[in-house]
């Protein structure tokens, strides 16, 4: 097979706590122990959230460094990648993490409902994370939560703010957001390649109990997976 | 033809003032005697911002009451539809007029940016404005700023909340949310006709430069149309 399919694990979320999953990593040593696991399991990429101790979301650059060296040192190769979402900081302290030059970060472009609020991405911090990331060699990966984020990237890339063939990420499942339907899925599928040329990659996450089913869709579709 | 289209005419939006256009009406003496021009040109229904008297958006019941009466009337028999746009007013005022029973309103059902920030619907919000809908009687246009908010409709129908075969208008060309782009257009026609049965009504509104080309396309495509 030509076009490995690339498997990205997300080792901490922003949400889930001990209380309601023992097995999820919270401290930093937890973190590179799981990414471990994971890597030689034969994941390439880590997506990483960091915590406070009490567990709820951080954005502390102080603790992105930790990880990011723990991974170095554990997981030689795995590509590292930041989330810059607005759950764990708002406004520029979302990017506060890039300095560190992770090989990735995940960049949302546009704005869209979560279950409960406004996942709030306006559009002078989304330029800024973008130029910050350009700045220090982080590859943008853009969260797809809805069909105009696409587009969105497409005009960004033609203005130089992201790589011409931006590795997009489709979000589905996430409640009053973009749900998982499958001609929506192959519709997003279809934009790509349209936008970014036949050869361009995109993978998939499926929110909570979509997991599975976007792992299908997207394996079978020629996408990268996101567990 | 047995499916003549609906010309919606909005007479006054929420940010053009008599500078960038003298003919923009903004009084509510204005706004009548606009749309009775629009009227006895054929539209239909009369898509209504309301002003305060420095020309800034309002969202005073008072004003919309107002109007209303004159609406009735000088043009009998025209469909009023209120915008509860969040240019207007946060919150719960921006249903404020709802209590005043117009035939239609208005309804974003998620959230996407704006050329400069971010437009805020949070899902209680929604869910409050499409309450208030239907306990007055007023139908709601479902304003499809981006392709989950067609989704999100299916749901809130299914639920209960809004019309089980919503009046559905799609809105692109703003800046940082969905461009005019006519695969998507293509796609959004689909959508409605797979989620709501081939007769489920739809329309379409370009803004600024691309109201005419959306007149276009929706006239050929067997939508209604917003000038
Ligand atoms: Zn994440
Ligand atoms: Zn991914
Ligand atoms: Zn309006
Ligand atoms: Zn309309």
């Amino acid at each position: 097979m030509s076009n490995p399919c690339i498997i990205c694990v997300a080792i901490t979320g922003s949400l889930p706590k001990k209380a309601n999953n023992p097995a999820v990593p919270i401290t930093v040593a937890e973190q590179v122990e799981s990414a471990q696991e994971a890597f030689e399991a034969g994941a390439t990429i880590c997506h990483a959230h960091v915590r406070n101790d009490d567990e709820t979301p951080s954005s502390d650059p102080e603790k992105f460094a930790r990880l990011k060296e723990g991974l170095e040192a554990h997981c030689p190769g795995m590509i590292v990648q930041f989330s810059t979402g607005g759950r764990s900081g708002a406004g520029q302290a979302r990017g506060g993490m890039l300095p560190l030059g992770p090989d990735m970060a995940s960049l949302s472009v546009g704005s869209n409902n979560f279950p409960t609020r406004v996942y709030e991405n306006p559009p002078d911090l989304v330029d800024w994370l973008a130029s910050e990331m350009a700045m220090h060699g982080v590859v943008p990966e853009v969260e797809a939560f809805d069909l105009s984020h696409i587009l969105r990237a497409a005009e960004m890339a033609k203005a130089g703010q992201i790589p011409p063939v931006p590795y997009v990420q489709f979000v589905m499942g996430v409640k009053n957001a973009m749900p998982a339907d499958r001609e929506v899925f192959d519709f997003y599928i279809r934009t790509v390649h349209r936008l970014f040329g036949d050869d361009a990659p995109w993978c998939a996450a499926g929110i909570g109990a979509n997991q599975l089913l976007l792992n299908e869709w997207a394996i079978s579709s020629g996408g990268h997976a996101r567990t």
